[in-house]
C-alpha cells in the first residue's frame, strides 16, 4: 500500500491528503436541513448530511488527489450511524481509488492492538467467512505503550499489504509537554522517530516502509531533524493551513526526490466556502470551493519543493 | 461519577471491575453456534453472540461489583454490528446501576479529542435535541498528545458529572520504552503522574478527582511510588491475573483508607469456565463460572488489604 501511495502521489503530482473531518459546523445548511426534514433532529439525519457533504467532496477532488484521511472521531461523535457514514465514506472513496489513511490515532497492548489492528486494517474470520470491518489502507497509531502496542499492527499490515502512520511530534501547542523532554540529550519524539524507523526496517515497500510516521507541521525545524533520523519513513503531515503551517515550511519534511511526505489539509480544503478566498462560490457550491482550495494547496506546496 | 464509583466500591465492599472483552475465543461454543444458524457467518452473527455473552456474565455479576470496563478494541474488531453490541451493553450495564469505564484509550487534540469526548462521555445537540452516543461514565485517555488532548475531556467531564483515567504506567512487557525513559531525574510516567495530579485538581469529587490514572498491577513498585505521587487520584489497575498481577502486589495501589484503587480483570473473569479451577461449571454455565471467579478475585484483594 506505501508503494501505491508514492505511485499515486507521482501521478497526481500532489504529496497532499484531504482530511474528511466533518465537523457539525461545517456542514452546509442545505444538507443538514435536508436530512433533518426526512429524519427528524436525530444522529441518524447529521450521519446523512455528513455522508452528502462527504461525497459531494470527493467527487469534486478525487481526480486531483491522492489520498484521503478521514479522522473517526468527527464520526464517533455522531454514535452508531456516524460511524455507518464513516464505513460509506471509506467504501465510496477505495471505489474512487483513493488511498484511505484512518486517522484513528489507536494503540493498547497485545491482543487489544491486534483486535484494532484487525477492526480497520485487516479481516475477521467467522466460521469460514473473512470479513473485513472497515478496511482502511492505512491507519495512524499511538506510540506511548510501546513495541506490544505497535507490532500486532505490523503483524496485520504484513498480512494484508497495509500500513501505518505512528504519532512522533504532534502538530498541537502542548505536544512539547512529554514529546520535547529530554531524554539522554535527545527529546522523546527523537527516540520515537527512531524507534519508528527500526520498526519500519520489518516492513519495507520499494523505496519506503510501511511504517509511517506523523510531524505536524507546526514544527518545521523539527520536521527537518526527524526527516534525517528516519529517511525511509514516509512522513503524514497535519497542520497545514488552518493550524499555521504554510508550503515554505515544509520542504524539509521531504526528500530529495520530492518524496517522503504527504500533508494534510482538514478544514482548509472541506470547509473552504467559509474562508474570505473562496466565499465567492457561495455554500451552495462548497464541493467547487474544495476544489479550488486543493489546486492552491498543491501549488503552495509544488512550489515550494522545487524552488528549495 | 467519582463519588458514585467510590460510593459503589464501599457498599459492594470490591474494588474491582470486571472487563467485558469478548474475545472471539472465549465465546462458548453453543451461543456463537445459535447466532450463526440464525444469521450465517456475518458480523451480526458473532456480535449477537457477544451481547448473549456479555448479558449472561452481567446477570451473573452484577450484584457482587461496582464497575465493569468493556474494552471498545473488542467490539470494533466486529465492525459496525460489534459497536452496536457495545453500545447495548453499555446500555444494559446502566439499567444494572454499575458504572461503566469505556477502555476507549482515545486521545487526540484540540476539537477531535472534544469531538471523542462528546462520543462516550458527553452529548450532541442536533438542533434542539441533545443525545448521548455513546454515555459511557468514564473513559480511559491516552496522554502522549499533552494537555491539549486532555482538557476538551476534562470540559465535557464537568459538563455531564463523568471521568477519566489517563494512561500512565501500562502493563505490558514493553511500556517501559518510552514510560519508563528518564527525564530530569525521574521516569517519563512519574512526569506524566504529576500532569495527571495537576489536571485532577481542576475537577475534584468529595475525596477523589475525576480524573484518575491507569498503572498496571505487573509492576507494583512504580504502583507504590505513583500513589504518592496522585494521592487524590483514582488509579485504575489492569494487569491482575491473567497478566500476572496478584492481590498481595496490588496493597501499595491502595491509601489507608482501603480506597484509591480499582483493579480490573477482564479473562479471569469473563473466561473463567477455561480455567482449570473452575471446569466443573462446564461451558454450558460459562456465567456461573464468572461469578465465582468474582467472588475469589474479591477475596483475594479484600484479604491482601486487610492484612498489610
Amino acid at each position: 500500500m506505501i508503494n501505491k501511495l508514492v505511485s499515486k502521489i507521482k501521478k497526481t503530482n500532489a504529496p497532499i491528503v484531504v482530511g474528511l473531518d466533518p465537523m457539525l459546523n461545517y456542514l452546509p445548511k442545505h444538507l443538514l436541513d435536508k436530512a433533518v426534514a426526512e429524519q427528524g433532529e436525530s444522529l441518524e439525519a447529521v450521519s446523512e448530511a455528513v455522508w452528502q457533504y462527504n461525497k459531494a467532496i470527493v467527487d469534486a477532488t478525487y481526480d486531483l488527489i491522492p489520498a484521503v484521511k478521514p479522522q473517526i472521531a468527527m464520526y464517533e461523535q455522531f454514535g452508531i450511524p456516524g460511524l455507518i457514514a464513516y464505513k460509506k465514506t471509506v467504501d465510496y472513496c477505495k471505489e474512487k481509488d483513493l488511498v484511505i489513511i484512518g486517522d484513528i490515532k489507536r494503540g493498547d497492548i497485545g491482543s487489544t492492538s491486534a483486535a484494532y489492528a484487525t477492526a480497520h486494517l485487516g479481516k475477521i474470520k467467522v466460521g469460514n467467512t473473512e470479513i473485513a470491518p472497515f478496511n482502511e489502507d492505512f491507519a495512524t497509531v499511538n506510540p506511548y505503550l510501546g513495541s506490544d502496542g505497535i507490532n500486532p499492527f505490523i503483524d496485520v499490515c504484513k498480512a494484508e499489504n497495509k500500513g501505518i502512520f505512528v504519532l512522533v511530534k504532534t502538530s498541537n501547542p502542548s505536544s512539547g509537554e512529554f514529546q520535547d523532554r529530554i531524554i539522554d540529550g535527545k527529546p522523546l519524539y527523537e527516540h520515537v522517530g527512531e524507534q519508528v524507523a527500526k520498526w519500519g526496517e520489518d516492513h519495507m515497500g520499494d523505496d519506503y516502509s510501511y511504517v509511517g510516521a506523523v510531524v505536524g507541521a507546526t514544527y518545521p525545524e523539527i520536521g527537518k531533524v526527524l526527516r534525517k533520523v528516519m529517511p525511509k519513513t514516509y512522513i503524514l503531515v497535519p497542520g497545514y493551513g488552518a493550524q499555521g503551517g504554510k508550503g515554505a515550511d515544509l520542504v524539509h519534511y521531504f526528500n530529495e526526490d520530492g518524496l517522503g511526505a504527504i500533508v494534510n489539509s482538514s478544514r482548509g480544503i472541506i470547509a473552504a466556502y467559509k474562508q474570505e478566498k473562496y466565499a465567492s462560490y457561495g455554500e451552495a457550491n462548497f464541493a467547487d470551493a474544495s476544489r479550488a482550495a486543493v489546486k492552491d494547496m498543491i501549488e503552495d506546496i509544488s512550489n515550494a519543493i522545487s524552488s528549495r
